[in-house]
C-alpha cells in the first residue's frame, strides 16, 4: 500500500480537511493530525507522532514548501501569520474577524503578496506591501511591474519599495509596530509573504537525492532516487522543457500534475510526465499578469542569447472601445525560437500567454508565431493579434 | 507595379475608405469608386469603368466575396440589406437612423446573423432571426447551439427554427412583410445574412485556375496558376493543416495574413504561409463562441475516424464562483491527435480555443494535451484546467 506523506496533492487539501471519508470510501485511509517523526526506509516503515508504526511498499512524498521565515525580531508573536496552507488562510480570517482588522502589513510584493494586497483591499482593509526590491513581481519585465505599482496605488493600497524591516514591536493598545529603516507601520495584522523553499528534511533523512534546486531529485516518472519511493509537488524537481534543467516551481497545477503522475506509475499504468514550460498568472485587481518561459534573464543564465520585445495593444479590436494590453516575447537569436513570454493587460493576457505557453512546449519559432492561426472576432482581439504583431516585430530584429 | 483588384486588405476597407492619402504618401495609388470591366492578361492590363487602361506587371486578385442572394420574392427593395461590407454597413445604419427603425427582421442564423442581432437588440430593437435549420451557428455542436438559442431568448431576440421565406412584401404603411410558410413578421428592415461565395468571375475570365472549393487556387504563396497574378483574401483558397486540404474560409484575419505573404512574395522577400487550422469566433451577449479545427462531421468527411466528448465545467476556479463554460474536443481514433475543439462560455472560451489552436498547428496528441503547462490561477480556471479534463476524459475514450 503507497502511504503518502504530507499533502496528497496540494489544492485537494480543502477537500482532505473538510471530507477525508470523501477519499476513505475510496479506500484511501487520511490519518490527520499527525508528524511523521521519522522513517526506516529499510524496514519499510514509518513513524508518527503517537509512536506508532506504519509500513509501506511504496513510499510518497509529497510534504510539499515550508516558508522562508525572515530573520525579524517578534516576527512569531500573535497577529504575525505566514501564508502556506489552508489552515493559515482559516487562522489568517479568524483573527481579522476576532480583531476587527483595519490595518494589514504585507511584507514581499510578490505574486502571493500581491494576490493577498488585493484581498484585504477588497475586504476593505488599509493596505501596505513593504518590498526589499524596487517594483513588485520581480519576474516581470519592469514595463509590467511599473503597471501593476500604478494599479496598488489606484487601488488604495500602499506600496513601498526598497524596505528593510528590522522588527515587528506591540503598542501598548495591542496593535503590531512594523518597524523599517524607513519608518514605523502600525497595524492589526502583519502577512509575511517573503517566499518558500522545498520541504524535503525527512526525504534527506533517508538519503534521497535531493537536486541543485533544494528540492528532490526525480525522473519523468516521479520516482525518487530510491527504489518505490515517489516524489511530488512543490517538495520535488520539475523538468523545463525550455532551458532543459530540473526546476523547482511550486504550483498548485504542476503539483496536481505529478501527483497523477505519480499514482499511475505506482499503480501500473505508466505515465511519463513530459514536463512544464513555466507558466504562471495572478490577477491584480483589473489586472491579468501572466508568464511563460523563461525572462530574458533566465534566458540568459540557461545560455541562451536572449532578444526580446514589448508591444504594447489592445486585447480587443480599436472599434470596440481600447483595453490595454501589454506583451513581451523572449526569443533566442540564433536560432529563432521562442523562449518566454509576459502579458499584462486588462484582458486578454492569461489567454495569450496559454497559446503561447503551447508554442514554447512545441519549440515553435517566431516565423511560425507570427502566422499562428487564431479565433479572431472583434471583442477579442484585432485581425493581427497582439502576439502575431510581436513576434513578427521581433523577428525583424533579429 | 503590382495592381490589386478589390480591397486591399478586408479589414482595412475602413482605412481605405476614409485615408486614402495615407496609402498614396507610402506610393500606393488607391483609385476609388472604379470598377474593372475586363483584363487583358497577355497584354497586361485592366479595363477600369471609365474605359481607362491600366498596365501591370503583377496583378492580385482580392475581390472577396460576394453575398449568397435567396431567391425570394421582394428582396431588391428598399430597407432590404446584405451584409457584407463596410458601405452595407454604412447604409443599414443610415436607414435605422432615418426610418426610426423599431423592428428588424434577419435571415440566417449563422454567426454573422447572431452578431447582427446583438448589435440590433443592443441598440434598442425587436430583433426576430428566421432560419432554416434547428438552431443557430450550425458549425457548433447542438449543445453549444442549445445554449445559444436560450441566450437569444433570454435577451429578447425571436428566434424562429426551421423556416422557409417566401417573399418580402411591402404594407401600406410603408413598412416590410415578410412571409413565411409559419406567418409574416412586419419590419421596418430586413437584413439577409445566409452566407458568402467567393467572387472569382475576373478572375475565371483570364483562365486563373479555381479550386473545387469554387475560390481561387492558389499555392502557399498566394501565387495563381498564371504567372505574376496572385490572389488573397476571401476570394481564394488556404491549406487547411488539419484535413490537409485546400478551403475557403472567408475570415477577416486569414485575408491580412494572406495580403501580407503575397506581398512579400512581390516584393521579393519570400514568404511562406503554412495555413490555418480553422479557428474562428463571435461573441453573442454574454457569450464567447469558438471553434477551432474540425467538427466531427468535417472530421469524418476528411477520412478520419474521429470521436470526441463534450466537457462542463467552470472559467475559473470552484472558490471563486462559477462561470459556466462548454469544451468539445474532437479526436482521431487510430492516432489519438486533436482533430478539432469548440467551445462556449461565459469567460475563457477564445482563450482555450487559440491555445488548442497552436496545439492543433503542431499536431498534438491527447496525451500531451492532458497535461499540458498553462498558467494557472483561480480567477482564470480550475488546476486541472478544462482542457486537461477533457483531453483526458477523450483519451480514455479510445
Amino acid at each position: 500500500m503507497p502511504y503518502y506523506i504530507g499533502d496528497v496533492v496540494k489544492s485537494h487539501e480543502a477537500l482532505i480537511a473538510r471530507t477525508p471519508e470523501k477519499f476513505e470510501s475510496s479506500g484511501v485511509k487520511v490519518m490527520q493530525e499527525v508528524e511523521v517523526t521519522g522513517i526506516d526506509y529499510k524496514g519499510g516503515w514509518v513513524e508518527i507522532s503517537r509512536g506508532e508504526r506504519k509500513f509501506f511498499d511504496v513510499l510518497v512524498f509529497a510534504t510539499g514548501a515550508k516558508v522562508v521565515t525572515p530573520e525579524i525580531e517578534g516576527i512569531n508573536q500573535p497577529g504575525v501569520f505566514f501564508l502556506r496552507n489552508l489552515e493559515d488562510a482559516i487562522a489568517i480570517k479568524k483573527w481579522i474577524k476576532d480583531q476587527g482588522v483595519k490595518r494589514a502589513v504585507i511584507l514581499g510584493g510578490g505574486f502571493i503578496g500581491l494576490e493577498m494586497a488585493e484581498s484585504l483591499r477588497t475586504a476593505g482593509m488599509q493596505v501596505t506591501i513593504l518590498h526589499r526590491d524596487n517594483l513588485p513581481a520581480k519576474r516581470w519585465n519592469p514595463e509590467f511591474s511599473h503597471w501593476m505599482r500604478d494599479t496598488l496605488h489606484e487601488k488604495g493600497v500602499e506600496f513601498v519599495p526598497r524596505i528593510n524591516v528590522t522588527g515587528i514591536g506591540k503598542e501598548e493598545t495591542g496593535n503590531l509596530r512594523v518597524q523599517t529603516t524607513e519608518g514605523d507601520w502600525e497595524a492589526e495584522i502583519v502577512i509575511i509573504a517573503t517566499g518558500v523553499r522545498p520541504e524535503v528534511s525527512l526525504a534527506r533523512s533517508i538519503g534521497v537525492n535531493i537536486g541543485k534546486t533544494g528540492a528532490i531529485a526525480v525522473d519523468f516518472g516521479q520516482r525518487t532516487s530510491l527504489i518505490n519511493v515517489y516524489a511530488v509537488g512543490d517538495c520535488s524537481e520539475v523538468f523545463h522543457r525550455v532551458s532543459k534543467k530540473w526546476v523547482n516551481f511550486p504550483l498548485g497545477d504542476i503539483a496536481n500534475k505529478q501527483g497523477r503522475v505519480a499514482g499511475r506509475n505506482i499503480g501500473g499504468r505508466p505515465l511519463v510526465f513530459e514536463g512544464i514550460v513555466g507558466a504562471q498568472s495572478f490577477r491584480l485587481f483589473d489586472l491579468e499578469c501572466a508568464a511563460t518561459g523563461l525572462s530574458e534573464k533566465e534566458a540568459e543564465e540557461a545560455g541562451f542569447s536572449p532578444i526580446s520585445t514589448i508591444v504594447w495593444g489592445s486585447a480587443t479590436a480599436k472599434a470596440l472601445g481600447r483595453r490595454r494590453l501589454g506583451l513581451q516575447l523572449i526569443a533566442d537569436r540564433s536560432s529563432g525560437k521562442l523562449l518566454g513570454a509576459q502579458a499584462v493587460g486588462l484582458a486578454g493576457a492569461v489567454g495569450r500567454i496559454n497559446a503561447l505557453s503551447v508554442a514554447l512546449w512545441s519549440g515553435m519559432n517566431l516565423d511560425q508565431i507570427g502566422y499562428l492561426d487564431f479565433a479572431y472576432a472583434p471583442p477579442f482581439g484585432p485581425a493581427w493579434d497582439i502576439v502575431h504583431v510581436a513576434a513578427q516585430t521581433l523577428k525583424r530584429m533579429i
